[in-house]
């Protein structure tokens, strides 16, 4: 089993008051509002459990009775199993699990800048990953361009199946690919029953906020949902362009669009597993761009855990994000600032939590050991300060005594290595030991870091059967799918 | 009155079981061990109250009823005055007041590089810290090497007072030097009894962990409290160097260190204003450095200030600190890693919040700019998320109904300027923009900053008869330790 348990208490940023209100306002927003869903299928399972649907305006009007009896259908915790039953994650309670950047058309290292993603970076991402101990879920994915579109996603999940032993985030995008998708885990699986109930895919959904989610986001909810797999809600809203500007209204949006999600899983297959997901970022009025690693990122990440909380639902953060182009103080800055809100709002699903560079458009190699060293710390931390005589080692101070040191004690020997988190990139040397062994900065170290992991990699073993009746199928579905172009 | 108010409630990282543990190995530690203080006159107050001392080892023993009946008389918070009462800062409860790097041998920037600190760079440091709002308190110092060591601190806080109107940070590691910065302060407030009950001065207090106080420290500590000033009072523990290893006893050692610091103040006046300090760290094993934002320290921090708050005494927590030698990634995720423990302990005062570099051997220019727009970040952060029908915008979101964008609104002009957090230095370019604009990093972006607020310092004036007592006194001083060299 795979990922932290988080020792913090959730904190609460809203008071109960405020909560209760964003909540009364959410199922206004829905009764009222309601939410647009183009797609006749989502409509129709709408409409047949008593919901009022405007046909023309594709929009659902959901009653708040109803809402609240259907999302509790979503179970609060669940297991995603992976074909390395070692890499399973528990989603939900008071688990936290780390995932990899998952989307950028871009990648970039140091040595050899930034370039178009292709199939190469992306098995040498999943490679990387894959060597990772705290990347406990999912592969690294860029948008390979040197792969056909149509047929991409065949490629992009069976790579990701050959080369990573961890649990796998699938395309969710269309029914084609959904279902594809499923299909090749149901091969690795033992068959489309015996994924039914045990989760081996998650995949993510985004609403074009305000309130809608367009055909291709509700085919592959509904595809996700009925074969038993996970899907995650996240409404990307970005306060001030696709939500109002103020945090309330944004949460409040983001948590009627999530909710209306949820609920039709719910009708799709009754307990189907749903993360709760938030994306929520301010937007940077100087530039259009949404701004992460900033106060109100960090508020939104709190309210919206806080949310999901409330209706028992896990949850996911956005991330480890920044704005920055290179791993420069601004990233790290920024980095941290959306890490911390991410552990003290029991956030149970961190989704580009390492390798995300340049608001996203970009992975990078050297990025991703850097967000890497900064999630183990957490999970140091998480162990907190024990507290016993052993460690509170009253005979060790008297026998050393006033003005003594501590170093060659056996209690030191025996105990820093639990005590302390040892950083492989973190420089501590004296400034002209630093200063002999070339300046380098952290950029620079990283490379050599990512380097040494990568070379590190061993390929985990895969089923010859499980292996060919993958490659046959995906032959099998490239053919049909290249008949209709 | 400068500083934020915390509005997040501290997090316990102890159970109460845990704090009780830490607290009884602590009055055990001080009975059984006690602490040597290298000092006549304090040995004598504590012989006075009753207190077992040993003489030749320099040794109090505390009675723990004695300690617990003693450190109660410290005030549990208190308002340190400026010159401009604006600036003005509250210790203690919910405050939370930033104060500049102090103490470094080397200056450094991004143009000039790294180089022995001078008078020029102390001013020049001075200044830019009285651009920035959020530096509450105190001035940014460096060891000046141009001036002679034995009369250094009446032109150094001198300067301090000429060039800033913030509240004042004196030194306190001799009697010298404390008689004559509290004289100096005295001359400033209108004498000595002006400011014995309405502190104006604040002397930072290192022990020698384990469990010493030198003589230089001793009598700083017995004349800043004498004049009813503050002392922050810092045991230095590094653990696995100056405590045991373990993290409980360098919680519990450092407490036992601090209280019997407060004890000492308070003996020499009751209801001497304290600040319980901590500059909790590990022993990065490979280098024998302290090591700075990593997990160790964040739960050093939580333990520290958890302990203060059950003695109703105010907290300091180290420092936004990184051992990095340039503002690079590892500086900006470690100081990050740092400043979040700090809000969620709820330290009340952190020295060191801006400009520290290098392990605390350099203070640098860029990395003050970039610290202090990390502190604004967090002065957003407490403003949390107000929720009521304006910041609900039901209205609006009916308004610009589903698929619609917020950007045009009325309501998004209304409110985007205190919604949001406007950074000067982080970067949301699109990647070609950047590129064109010369591919800049958050280090050159900074020394752009500093330079435009160093340009826009305005000098404080100073009125005209006190400028001429200090000068006098100054002079009158410096002709007195000349003639004992």
């Amino acid at each position: 089993m795979r990922g932290f348990k988080n020792t913090l208490k959730p904190v609460n940023i809203l008071s109960s008051e405020a909560e209760e209100k964003v909540h009364v306002a959410t199922l206004r927003m829905l009764r009222e509002h309601g939410v647009v869903f183009e797609d006749a299928r989502a409509l129709d399972l709408f409409r047949a459990a008593g919901q009022k649907v405007v046909a023309d305006a594709q929009r659902v009007h959901l009653d708040p009775e109803f809402l609240m009896a259907t999302i509790r259908k979503a179970p609060s915790q669940f297991t995603i199993r992976a074909r390395d039953p070692k890499n399973d994650v528990v989603i939900g309670g008071d688990n936290l699990v780390f995932a990899p950047v998952s989307g950028p058309p871009f990648v970039m290292d140091r040595e050899r800048g930034r370039r178009e993603g292709t199939v190469k970076d992306q098995h040498d991402l999943i490679r990387l990953a894959e060597t990772i101990e705290v990347m406990h879920h999912g592969c690294p994915e860029v948008a390979c361009k040197d792969l056909p579109v149509e047929t991409r996603h065949l490629d992009m999940l069976y790579d990701q199946i050959r080369l990573s032993s961890k649990g796998m985030i699938g395309d969710a995008w269309s029914t084609v690919r959904a279902v594809d998708h499923i299909a090749m885990m149901a091969i690795l699986f033992g068959g489309r029953e015996a994924i039914a109930d045990a989760p081996v895919l998650l995949g993510i959904i985004n609403s074009n906020s305000p309130l809608v989610y367009d055909a291709p986001m509700a085919e592959g909810l509904i595809e996700y949902a009925a074969a038993g797999q996970v899907n995650i809600i996240t409404p990307f809203i970005m306060a001030g362009a696709t939500s109002p500007v103020t945090l309330a209204a944004a949460i409040a949006q983001q948590n009627a669009e999530s909710l209306a999600a949820v609920a039709l899983a719910q009708l799709v297959r009754p307990g189907a597993p749903c993360i709760y997901g938030s994306f929520l970022t301010g937007l940077e009025m100087r530039t259009g761009a949404p701004s992460f690693g900033r106060p109100e990122a960090a508020l939104g990440i709190l309210g919206s855990a806080q949310m999901a909380r409330r209706y028992k639902l896990p949850c996911r953060g956005g991330g480890v994000l920044t704005n920055s182009k290179i791993p420069d103080h601004q990233a790290g800055q920024e980095k941290v600032m959306m890490l911390w809100p991410l552990i003290l709002g029991g956030v149970n699903y961190v989704l580009q939590s390492a390798g995300w560079s340049d608001g996203g458009l970009t992975a990078s190699f050297e990025q991703m050991v850097m967000d890497a060293e900064m999630l183990e710390m957490i999970g140091r931390f998480f162990a907190g300060v024990p507290v016993d005589d052993e460690s509170l080692a009253l005979d060790v101070i008297g026998k050393v005594g006033a003005g003594g040191h501590f170093l060659a004690q056996e209690h030191t020997r025996r105990h820093f290595k639990t005590e302390f988190y040892f950083p492989a990139m973190a420089d501590t040397q004296p400034y002209e030991t630093w200063v002999k062994m070339g300046s380098r900065d952290a950029y620079e170290r990283a490379t050599e870091r990512w380097k040494k992991l990568l070379a590190s990699y061993v390929e985990p073993t895969l089923d010859e059967a499980t292996d060919e009746a993958l490659r046959d199928f995906i032959a099998r579905r490239k053919r049909d799918i290249e008949a209709t172009l």
